[in-house]
């Protein structure tokens, strides 16, 4: 295995960290998979797991961590990152931003590998300026109820910057917005997968509010495309990335096309709106489109298709 | 002892936190000071150390401690304050707002203590709403060249509002705005003492751009009575309380004052504007005069004057 390169990836058995650590083994690469399993799941690993030059560490990255051998790139995308998950793990919410990342920037330092963290779309918070450009600051409540989450982002960035100036260490920040698709826990509680799930259990698809607040979803195997990208680019050195799709829609429309693509028997019930629940989330990815040549190519009539057919085969439906 | 109650104060031997140990014995309390010395003094503590009921332990407060008996109140004051030291300590400023919190919350929590942290008005960050009440979200800039402080400081009150919520754990948090006064090193870099320390030095009084930016400036008793009042007012568990003067005034306005209070031989020297150095900054007290009676006493040109008869004794002029 001379010469392959290797990565380890935090959130290995999660949505996007499996999905990644798919992406990175046709790509012919070296991959540990890091994972405490909290929400991450080995089912999401099922189609690696035989592949020698994959390897699954079950550890917490919140504590100090050791791996053997070389590394050349660590992505961290631990993480709880459903609002139904990070409200039930406050503290480990916060601590994977903290310690999670303060760990393996270490590790990235100790193996001189280059360091790549998932951030979100929440680090704008409620945002003032549409869409978002990545020099945009954000709008959060350090002290509101989804603050365990967008602070821990928000840390996990300065934290990332502080070592990037201070150690020169290479590093990049990807800013995460919706993102959906196969691997998500169909119980993850996000809107496509809630959606789906209920849709596909006979259960009415819940709305908080109007359905009039929009989310820009992007389907994962864009998603891992753009992290691909940044992971590999040139000149890419410090910066920070948008990663999502500005194709931004109602929830009321989702709603109709998960209705649509589920057989049309599925009801819409809406419920009072959640506090602070953002009303608009939509990327600007000038810069992506630029300096990485990236965009979103799958729509979210494909993209929901897509989910669907990954839910009813889990399912057995 | 019996029946006397007990502070566990981080920073103990800092700035503000040396005067807050000061008045906790005033007041009759066993006061308990942890501080690993980075920027604190023992010297702070001189006036203090043969009291029986003051104890001083040299800890860093990012590392999980352990303190015998029991305790009633936590203060967590530990943090690296001044942009000097913030941009020379990177990591240990993240730390002190990650790390430092959950170990003195994990502390607080077991011993039942109430518990109090040390914000700042940094969490405000450059603010596009003046003055700032404490229902503002703030605009700051999660990888800017403050970020290491700014988000350490927002980071910290997520934290606490995590235990809060999840233990029903009495919290409170204070936003300190710009305080000066005695015990403050002269060395620390902010304006008041910088300023001082140069006109008693024979040096020019530095000004970054043309001196119309404000800073309100508390001065530390004033701080320290509106902290203790927090500390000890029923009510007010679970609350974020400003604590800061809000008489604006230009830096130039400042600097003058400390002309005419050292002598008057003391020139001042415009510098090019520094890099997201906050424009205005002041506090909206209108909550801390509600419901802790709180405002501050004691004017500028009455602070300025004491605090260089401070700095003229501690350098035997």
């Amino acid at each position: 295995m001379t010469g392959t390169k290797r990565v380890l990836i935090t959130g290995g058995a999660g949505f996007v960290g499996s999905n990644l650590c798919e992406r990175f083994l046709g790509e012919g690469w070296r991959v540990v998979a890091i994972d405490n399993l909290i929400t991450g799941t080995n089912r999401n690993l099922d189609s690696m797991i035989d592949n020698d030059a994959f390897e699954v560490v079950n550890a917490d990255i919140t504590k100090p961590m050791n791996i053997d051998g070389p590394v050349d790139l660590v992505l961290h995308f631990a993480s709880l990152a459903s609002p139904l998950k990070y409200f039930e793990h406050q503290l480990e919410t916060l601590r994977a931003g903290s310690d999670g990342t303060f760990n393996t920037l270490d590790l990235a330092q100790d193996k001189g590998a280059r360091y790549l963290v998932a951030s979100s779309s929440e680090v704008y918070g409620d945002p003032q300026v549409y869409p978002q450009p990545e020099t945009y600051w954000g709008n959060v409540n350090s002290i509101g109820p989804r603050s365990m989450y967008d602070e821990s982002k928000r840390f996990a960035e300065a934290a990332v910057m502080a070592y990037h100036r201070t150690s020169g260490m290479d590093t990049r920040i990807i800013r995460l917005f919706n993102s959906y698709g196969p691997r998500m826990r169909i119980d993850d509680g996000r809107v496509v997968s809630e959606f789906i799930r209920r849709a596909l259990n006979g259960e009415p698809i819940q709305i908080f509010g109007d359905g009039s607040q929009t989310r820009s979803m992007c389907y994962v195997d864009d998603t891992v495309e753009g992290i691909w990208r940044v992971s590999q680019g040139e000149g890419l050195n410090g910066g920070v990335f948008n990663v999502g799709n500005p194709d931004e829609r109602t929830v009321l429309e989702l709603a109709s096309l998960v209705v649509e693509y589920t057989g049309g028997e599925a009801s819409i019930k809406h419920l009072l709106p959640r506090d602070e629940d953002p009303q608009r989330r939509c990327p600007d990815i000038s810069r992506m489109r630029e300096l990485a040549q990236w965009e979103p190519k799958i729509d979210l009539r494909e993209g929901v298709q897509r989910t669907i057919a990954h839910y009813r085969e889990q399912l057995g439906l």
